[in-house]
């Protein structure tokens, strides 16, 4: 949100203690999460436990990234006899494209892993999202340092080019092999798709607030609000859709067929 | 990169986050990584068990290096202000090689065990290999905390004596083991050495870069950047594609042969 070397922005103890909470509730959260996904590996088929071991570790590592996020933030600002003061250590938002550069190609891998595609189809599709994915958050970098509005807007715009691709192939490329999915499995898959699709759009338009003139306090606490409630929805939201088709499809996979057919 | 007596060099605050957010990232990936190992030891054939547990051993240890690093790197810079000083504190190089000590070895007993030799013949190689390489980063580390140059050209050349016996035994004494590796893994056993003969042949251009009279705050964040790129790949990504080439072979060793044919 801002260059390492600006000045901090003021916030005021409500939303110091709003960001605050967020990032710990997010913490204990993803950490739910990853053990729940973990622990639930033995439930399903062992088709499908690869995908709930890459949902677990996409949670483990957000779990990581909001435990920093949560020091960051507690080392930029001070909450002390209700004043809070900034100490002039910047808070690190680089947590997230760090995070987001392992856990945004993962998400792409663990939604393709759960359709259950053939072996070739499921390495190029995984090869193909994954790159894109980790090129959407390396060009996007940039333009989030940037202290000046153009610069931000050209890397943002660059960012657009692999994100727009992987929509595409979200609803395009992948629609096909839904409509080969078991019944009892589609609606689900249809619905983690939109979740993934809905979670990630939130990110750019928390991206643009400054091409408008959202600056200040209030906009970091939005911001950093904005960007916890769409990683809850990506990571551990999609984590439990994933779960659920896993453990669908292996009910009824257990009843005899394949779990394909067109 | 400089004697634990020298005085730091100093790295402004964009080399400083840099460094920062690169250390934090391999410690998540390599946490990530470590999960993912153990977690898909029940996917593959017990014979394939060991190599897998061995790569997450691998990237557990790393993980745990990479923790030290980046606590190292945050005791030797303070960035406040927006300005970088060194607190005095030396940034701790050695951790480096004492990872390397341990997981050096163990990089190559994981490539040999995933090939399932003969026992005779992965005790032997493991044996010859596993020495070499710890000969090698024994030799390698006088020459690091040496203040001149004659003093560490001396140390990295007794160093890359093992080094090119490693490489020798990699390209002739596995290529014929490689040929004999059945037809669906052999490509990727091919991968997985090229992959740890690239990734290693990094370290020694590091190593020598002083030669070339590059010192200062650019050469630390570009020799701290480049030791971590060459990490995440010979070790992260050397577990990955065992993981492949253990499942690969578990599957075709599934429909009923030995796995071995010449």
């Amino acid at each position: 949100m801002r260059s390492i070397e600006a000045p901090m922005d003021v916030v005021t103890p409500l939303q110091f203690s709003l960001a605050y909470n967020a990032f710990s509730f997010t913490l204990a959260a993803m950490g739910a999460a990853t053990a729940f996904l973990w622990l639930s590996r033995s439930q399903v088929a062992p088709a499908y436990r690869t995908a709930l071991t890459i949902s677990g570790i996409v949670t483990a590592i957000a779990a990581y990234h909001y435990l920093r996020i949560f020091q960051s933030w507690n080392e930029a600002y001070v909450l002390k006899d209700g004043i809070v003061t900034a100490t002039g250590f910047a808070f690190n938002d680089a947590y997230r494209y760090v995070d987001w550069l392992l856990t945004v190609p993962l998400l792409l891998i663990e939604l393709i892993l759960v359709m259950r595609l053939s072996a070739a189809e499921t390495a190029s599709k995984a090869t193909r999202l994954g790159t894109a994915a980790a090129l959407m958050i390396i060009l996007g970098y940039p333009g989030e340092i940037a202290t000046d509005i153009p610069t931000r807007a050209l890397w943002g715009t660059l960012s657009a080019i692999p994100f727009v691709y992987i929509v595409w192939e979200l609803f395009r490329g992948l629609g096909d092999s839904i409509n080969q999915q078991r019944v009892e499995a589609r609606d689900l898959v249809r619905k983690a798709r939109l979740l993934t699709f809905a979670s990630w759009g939130f990110y750019p338009i928390v991206y643009m607030a400054p091409y408008v003139g959202i600056t200040g306090g209030t906009a970091t606490t939005v911001i950093q609000l904005g960007y916890t409630i769409a990683d809850l929805l990506a990571k551990a939201g999609l984590g439990i859709l994933i779960f659920m088709i896993s453990s669908r499809k292996s009910r009824a996979e257990a009843h005899g067929d394949t779990g394909h057919y067109a």
